[in-house]
Formats: structure tokens, C-alpha cells, sequence
């Protein structure tokens, strides 16, 4: 029996198709937006579709924005000849937020894992081959992820990147700024020994 | 700085806004929607804002329904002597789903608590007494939740319902069906101790 009314009831299913979203938070979540001023859900509807038809990829570096060529790939100010490889847009914004990195990036929108079946062709790394043809790079950070996953396809752009004789380089690991050391993994630690530069 | 576009922050934005989703969640969140197909995108905020409009509450026991009064209490097989007094639209649904309570409902809307200034008149407490000046009720089961303000809920609105006349329970505590006792706490063990019957 559908006991919340068919609309209710729908819009517990809508909300319970997000990803980490399961029946119980579905349905506070429904609840919410009908306690909502009306004004606000339209809005909330308003930002969904409209996020939808006006977002997609940087056609250079495919991260996500609304423009043709986002505002990294379009300004003058960055130093083209440096491009930094990356997993997601999010960890283009972490690097972003230092505000330490003047290069370039290249989003995969993924990493390769054999495990869920995605191979090469399934990351962006042919559009990376063609940027390199296309213009002139001297250097290619791989800052893909630590993980099992990251590593791995850190290591197949590299055997890939460096017969074409562009500088690949990989970010550091290494004990985190303000980490104490009791709590650092053994690979962390042993990685931060061999990474030990002179002072 | 706007990293990700406009449209897809106000989406980051709007899902944040939601309870219990935090900036992280929200941005996964509008990474699945631009992820899903147009049409799907479509029906989501649909149903966001056929919710919205066509949900309210129903007239008589105050249950989410889209209906002027919902099925149960326009159903003619259901006992309207008992009224059951609930937190919630999804406590009634927890009961519903038990198959074996006959009667009607009347949903609060919460419960009372002095720590976040909810009183009596902010609950659908008067709207209680309306009911009953209206037609007949025998017994009023009060099954609001065994937290304090639960408690406090149903021993006031005991307090207020026995000099009418009517005949009013509460819901019994006791140790869960197929609850270890070892891991029951003890005012639980206390209450079934208390509540024992005879077999």
C-alpha cells in the first residue's frame, strides 16, 4: 500500500536513486522539501535542470564548467608548457586552492581498475596524447590519487608519456604537514625515507 | 573562485542545503545528477515539484497524504473508536505495516521538547480534541517513541485526556523479539520486568 500519497511516495524513490542515499534518508529528505517554502523548491528544481542542459567539460582539459574552454585553459596568466594529470574535478580544486600550481591540468574523470573494468579507453588518456601533439609540453605531473588504482595509472601514463621525451614527474608521498608520526602508516613513512631530501 | 561553473555550484549549493548533506556529499550529489540522462534529470525535479505541489496533510489524523483525507480514514473497514497517537506519518507506516491495528491514527507532527522550544501548540495536539468533540472515540493508544520527549509527549497528553473519559494506553517497552538480554540496557529490562504478563 502506498501510504505517503502517490507524489510523496515518488519523490522517495527519486531521492533514493542518488548514490549513498538509501530508503530512510531518502524519505527525511522528501519530507524536507515538502516542509519547504515553495519558492525554494522551485529553485531547488530550477538549479537541477538547469545544472543538467548548461554543465559539461572543458573541451582542453575536460573538467567541468559551463564554458567551451574553462577559465584555466582560457587564461593567459598560466603557464601552458606544465600540465598536471588529474583523477576528478574535485582534486583539480584542491591543487587550485593552494594556489602554488601555474600550470595547466588534464582531467581522466577516472583511474584504471581492472577490478571494475575500467581500462584506458575508458579515461581520458587519449585526449591527453592529442593535447601533447598539439601543442608543446615540457613537463607532466601525475597527480593521480595514492591509491591502488592511482599508482597504477600513474605508472601506465609514464611508460606511455616518456618515449615521446616530455619530463614526467609524480607527486610526492610522504608524512602529511602536522601529522604525527605514530599515526602514519608504515608505507607512508617508508615512502617519506626514501623521498628525504637534504635541508 | 568559481571552479566549477556557475550552474553546477548552485547545484552543490542546493543539495547542501539539504538536511544531513554535507559540502562533500552535496557535490557527489550533483556530479550523479549531470552524470544521469536528460530525461531522468527531468523526472527528478518533476517529482521534487509534483510533491511539493500536490502533497499536504490529511484533514482528519494529519497523515502526508495528497488526498483531502487519506485512506485509512476514509476507509470503512478501519475501527474509528481507537485513535493511535503517533509522532509521525512514518510511525503510522510502521504500524501499517504490522497488519494488526485496526483503528485510526492521529499524527503530531513531533513531540513536545522544552530543549528546542517545541511546545504543546506547536504539535497537533488541539487539533486532537477537535477529533474527539467530534465523534466517538473509546480508546486513545498513545505510541509516541521511548525517548524522553516521547515520554514527556504521552504523559501529557495522558494527563489531558483521562478527565474527558476516555480510555487511554501506551505502547508497552520490553525487551525487542529476538533480542539477545545481554545487550538489552537496563531501563528497558526494568520496563519488561514491570510489564510481565502471565503465560
Amino acid at each position: 500500500m502506498d501510504y505517503y500519497g502517490k507524489y510523496f511516495s515518488r519523490l522517495i524513490e527519486q531521492f533514493g536513486k542518488l548514490p549513498g542515499i538509501g530508503y530512510k534518508s531518502a524519505r527525511r529528505l522528501a519530507f524536507h522539501v515538502i516542509s519547504m517554502p515553495e519558492a525554494e523548491v522551485e529553485e531547488f528544481a530550477r538549479a537541477i535542470m538547469e545544472a543538467k542542459k548548461n554543465t559539461g567539460y572543458c573541451k582542453e582539459c575536460f573538467t567541468i564548467t559551463d564554458e567551451e574552454i574553462c577559465p584555466i585553459c582560457a587564461s593567459t596568466k598560466r603557464e601552458p608548457t606544465t600540465i598536471m594529470v588529474v583523477e576528478e574535478t574535485k582534486d583539480l580544486v584542491a591543487y587550485e586552492k593552494t594556489g602554488r600550481y601555474q600550470g595547466l591540468y588534464h582531467v581522466l574523470g577516472g583511474v584504471i581498475s581492472p577490478m571494475l573494468g575500467i581500462g584506458p579507453g575508458d579515461i581520458r588518456t587519449k585526449e591527453l596524447f592529442t593535447r601533447l601533439r598539439q601543442r608543446e609540453v615540457q613537463e607532466i605531473i601525475l597527480a593521480t590519487g595514492s591509491t591502488v588504482e592511482g599508482e597504477a595509472t600513474a605508472i601506465y601514463l609514464s611508460k606511455l608519456l616518456k618515449p615521446i621525451g616530455v619530463k614526467v614527474t609524480r607527486i610526492a608521498n610522504g608524512v602529511p604537514v602536522g601529522g604525527d608520526l605514530e599515526y602514519v602508516d608504515e608505507m607512508t613513512l617508508t615512502r617519506a625515507l626514501e623521498g628525504r631530501t637534504e635541508i
